[in-house]
């Protein structure tokens, strides 16, 4: 079966609502030993892309991963991103801002690791926690130390999805293609994968009594992913729902999403003009003697 | 003779002509010792505004210097700024690019150095080089390593204001106050400056061999900067014409200008709640046994 990135595409402009973006398809794998060979193939083409990207050193790439808890965000960055070049590859993880982090606006942080051309950048969480877990949570928002002028609820929102968008208008202006994953996962599944981190005492260390909390704003969580979908989903930075009740399924289309990102930028190893060309060989002779 | 910061201002959508905004008005001060208490009492009230800014701990300010060599870029920054407590106060100059920073989009490494809230952060020279010299000089913006779909010529300065705009407005939404100071000199009065520079030893190292070299670019600097003033000038994030031709009567205004940015801020020292004035009282009679 194929993926077709598209189908999971936000438009710009789209109202989302979540209840009716599914979190559980058909899989595009038949069986567990289809579906390994088939993300074998991907890390395999993704592996060839990333080198090329490397070396045309022209573009660079970021991309942004959001859900809720147990959606399987570490999951997929690990099993997809396993077989690129690490020197290429760069994830980073963003918990509780530092006090430092807090004294600047709220942009600052991530923009120290966005990533150099010629690489790729993962964003596991990002800047979107900050119209996510902030709008669920307001003591976040106040936390802050913003000017008291601008915490006016109804409007704080509005200017920071404007913020990001502007941001990422720019980045893409400039050469990084950004992609964002929005790993849908349903409440039910999300219970059971707790149950399991509970259950096996190989999986403790990733639960922690705060999902439990977070988990009873599960409706405050999908109103804000659906506003922050909408208000910043774009023709050239879009995101991706990715239904996620199906571990195994989400990594290929999030592996065949990445792919298609590459494939459009129809990248070349640099080219190697006549005089270069004559110069090599001339290297080479002294070289063979 | 008061000071009147709005004649100096490039009102948002102004379309700039650099040949009708002055080089050199009638001074404010009447004699080199009055010119002194001027300062004095600038640099005294500005000074108390940084501690009650850092105090206060809301707003951040960024100060923004740009212009031609031997403009007094320099002299403004060391003059205005002598009696804040360094603490509060960082300068950062920005040269060529170094090899990582040419790696990210052109916004990216003055980010860096953005001032956290309660500090004032000075740029001397800033991502507006982007738009100057890289206009200027083409060759810039080429070596700069962006895809060529990006590099056509017609596009990338006004993308390049928007983003700059949009950065700025960002900024100002979260509590940065940015002002921007182009130090507006004639050519005849860089000619004088660098014959100064040239004559007295003790003025040597300033000069170099480089500033000979932009000089024969006068007219096309002065193109730019026009298109970038008018361009960017915003009625939050303003740009100021100084009339610079007399470094000491520039720096009356560059400070005037600062002191009403301040000023604009309405700050206070956090107050002090009755619960904690109750607190403060046990703890001294605590020490005072």
């Amino acid at each position: 079966m194929k993926i077709h990135p598209k189908e999971f595409r936000v438009a710009e402009g789209d109202k989302v609502d979540l209840g009716k973006w599914p979190t559980k398809i058909d899989p595009v794998y038949k069986s567990k030993h289809q579906y390994k060979k088939m993300l074998e193939a991907h890390i395999a083409q993704l592996s060839a892309q990333q080198q090329l990207h490397y070396a045309s050193n022209r573009y660079a790439i970021l991309l942004i991963f959001q859900a809720m808890d147990a959606a399987g965000k570490d999951g997929a960055i690990s099993h997809v991103m396993s077989g690129i070049n690490p020197q290429g590859c760069q994830v980073f993880s963003f918990k509780h801002p530092s006090a430092t982090e807090l004294l600047h606006d709220f942009l600052w942080r991530t923009t120290r690791d966005l990533p150099e051309r010629g690489r790729i950048g993962i964003f596991n969480r990002s800047y979107y926690e900050e119209v996510l877990i902030a709008r669920v949570h307001p003591e976040i928002l106040r936390s802050e130390g913003l000017p008291d002028a601008l915490l006016i609820e109804k409007s704080v929102w509005h200017d920071r999805y404007r913020s990001i968008v502007d941001l990422e208008r720019h980045l893409h202006g400039n050469g990084t293609r950004v992609v964002k994953f929005f790993l849908h996962l349903s409440k039910e599944e999300q219970r059971k994968r707790f149950l399991e981190r509970i259950d096996d005492p190989q999986k403790n260390w990733k639960f922690s009594v705060d999902d439990i909390k977070e988990r009873k704003y599960w409706e405050q969580y999908m109103t804000a992913f659906e506003q922050c979908l909408g208000a910043t989903s774009t023709g050239d930075v879009p995101w991706y729902v990715v239904p996620a009740d199906d571990k195994e399924n989400a990594r290929l289309i999030v592996s065949q999403i990445v792919l298609d990102t590459f494939e459009s930028l129809k990248m070349s190893y640099p080219k190697t003009t006549d005089a270069r060309r004559k110069e090599l060989l001339a290297i080479r002779k002294g070289l063979a003697k």
